[in-house]
């Protein structure tokens, strides 16, 4: 028999998960990953404290993506439940979703008068302005909504009858091509319709932009105008049992960046507002502390995710992600090991600075709180914590080991 | 979206996957491992400056055969994609396969006049000139081919409408048993009809064998006549997705025995004669370091099988196994070290020589390369490596792990 949910006793514990975007590196300045070089007296006395091990996300030699990863963190399984990119985005923007709408992640690009993209990312400067040219455009019977969220990024969705998420991307990922045709990924009415209305707005959103007043300031001041959308990551959202309903605990969710507050939507945690979590290097790792906190109050169980790790891993930067690393421990883990939770601490995949890109080598974790066994590990980096205690797990056990120790276990057999 | 095949950069890296038939081994000899006891300070010297760990080939206890293993090894799942023994065997035998052929493992065996089973190997020595004989025989429409390989080795090829792998062996693999029918293992035409076949061949085998001259001359010289050919391991090729197609790199396999070969080419490498690999003691080590180099110049992947290891542990020779491990650190590993490679080392199961059998024991691992984590492991051998950084792999892990070394990685999510 399966007794899912069953919430053990009243008096369950609480738990925090924090997720460091792209933590996990490899060994270059003077043989160290940037965790490694890292001064984090905060993260190793909850390392020499509680227990450790190495992390598949989701199977060993398999690259995540932050999307997938987080769903596996989140204990579902991405392979059986992933919506597409999309969803995720439009959810982080707030756009509210239903069955059979599309939903797509954007960029503001700049492209020549032959739709030559010559910046994927218009000189990463967005227009709320702008956005609100486009959103509530109608095109056949199919309602789009558009909505800059940061920078030059946006969420897309679109709404009406027979849609279909399989259709290709029309952001090539690559300046100087043309802007690609979105075409059917299936040969179906709802694959076609789709992706000619992909088409005809691709088309529309450069009438309405390249001219526009606030496109030709940008060219007098040398900036390059945002005169093009571009959409990829097509999905829709699928029925998906939520985390209270799987394990009987309240979620939060503590983050800066939308694709991560869209997939713990997407799994039923309630998304706060933080002041001045951004995502980004300027990010107010002090608010999010005091703000994990308190949504534990009123919350069994808290996502905290910090961004900014990842970011100095695709640009490359090995100070940069040291630094970002140091002020996590000092002004969030130092806040946040005294709470009266378990503490998870871990990555959604590595981003070394050596090849700038997501890979599969194991994300560290380590598990603090009461009743933990403990081993010999006493230091939180990717070589340490591989003689762990917790050896080598998959991203999906973590949600499951954390709602035992929280008192809200699933039990199979009696 | 799924980015399946990425290649990520286009200078990638290249690497090595060495494979030492039997490698692993139980504690015997002072209570040591032929590896532990073997003089290997080269795979020590990789050991220690790489990574480490074990590996269960298929899963904890299951105990592989050669083939299921290399399956396994080269990212196949054994369960989906094993398309029976005989269909490598073909393939290492340079016989092609279409589908619809029924491919056998055979063998020259001494008979008595009651189809008495005396040797199942005719004193493991065939003979190419008997084998002519049967090759391209008839029998209704299916026409037969059969090539000696190695020794006593056959393959036998059946190619015709309806026939099915689905039968049963005709070695019973204990001598002094008669000669088994071949049975249809399900209840259809195909299977009725391939079994008939076979019984018919093999006994038109022995009517062609036993008073030819060759084996007359071997009765006067007091040798076993060769005059049956017992069959086994029926199979079919299957369609499968080649290394190239799903990963996206050139492979080329380097082995002496034929079923290395055999597994190699259905799943895509690029089969190369080596002078001198014999797959025996025999076998030039050199030789094959010389082409594995050479073959890095033009694929992105090299398999390089060594098989003696294995031969040892069936022998239950401790010092043999022991010596062909010495041999291959000085020969192969010594030479290949410093490719400008990723170099991983493991064997495709234990062949303990307690026990002279294939067993689930894991086998050890390491991998070496630019950017790969170390451990504290500076031994290669089977009690050192169990705390090595990688801890407990399956086999299907090896190739991913290796193709997100090399950039060709499979990202799934964004």
């Amino acid at each position: 028999m399966t007794s899912a949910n069953t919430k053990s006793n009243p008096d369950a514990n609480k738990a925090i998960l924090m997720v460091c975007d792209g933590l996990g590196d490899r060994p270059s300045v003077n043989g160290m990953t940037p965790l490694q070089a890292a001064n984090t007296p905060h993260l190793d006395a909850l390392c020499a404290s509680g227990i450790s091990g190495m992390l598949d996300i989701i199977s060993p030699g398999i690259v995540p993506g932050s999307d997938t990863a987080h769903l596996a963190l989140f204990g579902y399984d991405p392979y059986k439940n992933y919506p597409g990119r999309g969803v995720f985005e439009a959810l982080g923007a707030d756009i509210p979703l239903h069955a059979g709408d599309v939903a797509f992640r954007a960029n503001f690009a700049t492209v020549d008068k032959h739709l030559r993209v010559l910046d994927r990312r218009a000189g990463r400067k967005g227009s709320k302005e702008l956005a609100a040219l486009l959103d509530g455009l109608e095109i056949e019977d199919v309602k789009i909504t558009l909505k800059n969220t940061t920078q030059h990024r946006c969420a897309v969705v679109m709404k009406g009858e027979g849609l279909s998420r399989y259709v290709s991307d029309v952001d090539s990922h690559v300046a100087g091509t043309l802007v690609q045709d979105c075409k059917p990924l299936k040969n179906g009415t709802a694959e076609r319709k789709t992706a000619r209305i992909v088409n005809t707005f691709i088309k529309l959103s450069y009438e309405l932009l390249n001219e526009h007043q606030i496109n030709a300031e940008r060219r007098q001041k040398g900036e390059l105008p945002a005169n093009i959308i571009l959409m990829r990551g097509a999905g829709t959202p699928e029925p998906i049992t939520s985390l209270k309903e799987r394990f009987g605990f309240s979620a939060a969710c503590v983050a800066g960046a939308s694709l991560y507050k869209g997939v713990a939507q997407y799994v039923g945690m309630n998304v706060l507002q933080v002041e001045g979590a951004t995502g980004k290097a300027d990010t107010n790792l002090k608010n999010k502390a005091e703000a994990a906190l308190q949504a534990l109050e009123e919350h069994d169980f808290v996502f905290l995710h910090v961004k900014d790790t990842d970011n100095h891993g695709h640009d490359g930067d090995f100070e940069g992600k040291k630094a970002i690393i140091e002020r996590v421990d000092a002004e969030l883990v130092a806040r946040l090991k005294d709470a009266d939770a378990y503490l998870a601490v871990t990555g959604d995949h590595s981003t070394p600075v050596t090849i700038k890109r997501h890979c599969s080598d194991p994300v560290p974790l380590l598990i603090h709180g009461n009743g933990v066994r403990t081993d010999n590990v006493t230091k939180f980096d990717e070589f340490s914590v591989a003689s762990g205690g917790l050896n080598r797990l998959k991203g999906l056990d973590v949600m499951p080991i954390l709602a035992d120790f929280m008192g809200y276990y699933m039990m199979y057999g009696t």
